[in-house]
């Protein structure tokens, strides 16, 4: 590989709906060279996660916007090609928030080394990285799994997804899989080992999702939004709780759905049922990483979850 | 006042909608005699409660409906006119479950005296009953207010919202009242002491209510449902907590209402602020009946809750 150009990622124009190529552009800059104190990273891994479409808007959220002009934001994991830092060598294997490009300068704050013989880099985008921290601080904090209760999964086959029906299983609940498409399904359960994996295009997913789950809902984790939610909602046992993890169904939305108000159904069904409905960033539980650290990578040796 | 005949109101029809006089029946029968191990109360004070509207209805929700032809459900302070009972004399004030009725039978399950030189008895039926017990563990399990922050209370003046506010006073809240006339506004602020009060009748309402919240809502007790809900949506600050404890604005609903549906608007903000919308039942927390007495009495004796 030739150190010469840096193929870079900006956020061109605020997506209006769904992002198209033009609210992108790809730039090829000089790779830059690193100053006293700092490190030249090449990316190896690049992530992609639904966070990303709220970066993407000027609305307020919890997290700031990307200017536009600016290199996208995203974790990455890279090797140190230049070091004029005290604390990094070339070659080491690092994850940061290096953004969607092939090369990045860091001071170091915000980087942490990675030990291949630990685990495989790529985990630290994933299972070891902040899906599988936000899966497992969602599930201990909200969700509260208990063996013998059934969970649902939205966004199944996604890597936050992916993470919170295995750790399920680790916890003796039965598991059912929400997902878009065959090829993800049977992923989700031959792969990973869900009970049980639904499509919610299916016409009938909602008479479906009520078979598989033959002892109603006790904790769904909500990704998604809209309609998977809407057929959930009559499922839900007393005490049920629902671990607002993501909406990504409802991102690319520039208005509100039609008819008829479902809020007054949703609360009817919170008061008689007891539910406990709450949103969580992962970094609320930011705390809490050093044990999800330790138990995660056990269950990873002990080939619990992939 | 001479036994002659037992006044009752007995469920004639199930309402649909607004309940009519006609889905009630008022009978006169002779006042029934105490077996062995029973006694005969008379009642002196009737509680009439917003959940009695859920159990006209034949729908499953968490307690049983009222059988069509039976007496109202209802709390009722009374006193015992005859006692068949060893654990009863005559003379001796009560709360028991007696209904919608002058006189009723008992044995003795269920009934609780009352010593009227420690509280009003009929008390029995509001502050020290189970509105206060439901005020009470909905804002210290599912609220937790904390000084400083801003409580806003729906159906303000009720039995439960009036205890609501009083407690997060206690707490060092800001409490906002909302309630529907101008006389139950007067008597939230000026009698109960909230720091203001809204009637959410009022065009500029929405309005109204961001201004009382200058700092944003951190607990929102929720009693109504409806309009009264989606006002306080927008000023929700991060990790406020909704306990659910009423949705009388949609009891009497015999459908969803019209366009649009604000469920995703609902969640986003679930989602971005952290919500945890929770509901319960008041014997959810029965196990806590003994601190309740214990702190409502004290703060009544020292003339902090009315």
């Amino acid at each position: 590989m030739t150190k010469k150009t840096n193929r870079r990622i900006l956020l061109a124009a605020r997506p209006d709906g769904a992002p198209k190529d033009s609210d992108f552009k790809l730039e090829e800059v000089a790779v830059p060279t690193p100053g006293s104190g700092s490190v030249l990273l090449r990316t190896i891994y690049l992530s992609l996660d639904p966070y990303m479409r709220g970066r993407m808007n000027a609305t307020k959220s919890y997290a700031a916007s990307v200017e536009i002009g600016a290199v996208m934001t995203a974790g990455a994991v890279s090797h140190v090609v230049e070091s004029k830092h005290p604390d990094f060598a070339v070659g080491d294997l690092v994850f940061g928030q290096q953004g969607w490009q092939d090369y990045a300068l860091s001071d170091g704050k915000g980087l942490r080394k990675l030990d291949p013989a630990k685990a495989p880099i790529s985990t630290a985008l994933g299972i070891l990285g902040m899906p599988g921290l936000t899966a497992y601080t969602g599930l201990r904090n909200i969700g509260q799994p208990k063996a013998g209760e059934t969970l649902v999964v939205a966004a199944a086959s996604g890597a936050v997804g992916s993470a919170v029906g295995q750790i399920g299983k680790i916890k003796g609940c039965r598991v059912v899989g929400v997902v878009g498409s065959p090829d993800k399904r049977d992923f989700v359960r031959d792969e990973l080992g869900f009970d049980d994996c639904l499509i919610h295009r299916d016409a009938d997913f909602a008479e479906k999702l009520a078979k598989a789950c033959p002892k109603g809902v006790d904790v769904y984790w909500e990704n998604v939004g809209g309609a998977v939610f809407e057929a959930v909602l009559p499922l839900f046992n007393p005490f049920a709780r629902i671990p607002v993890c993501g909406l990504i169904a409802q991102y690319n939305a520039t208005g509100l759905p039609a008819a008829p108000n479902k809020v007054p159904m949703l609360m009817r069904s919170v008061l008689t049922n007891r539910l406990r409905i709450q949103g969580f960033i992962v970094w609320d539980y930011a705390a809490q990483e050093p044990e999800f650290q330790d138990e995660m990578s056990a269950w990873i040796r002990e080939g619990r979850v992939a």
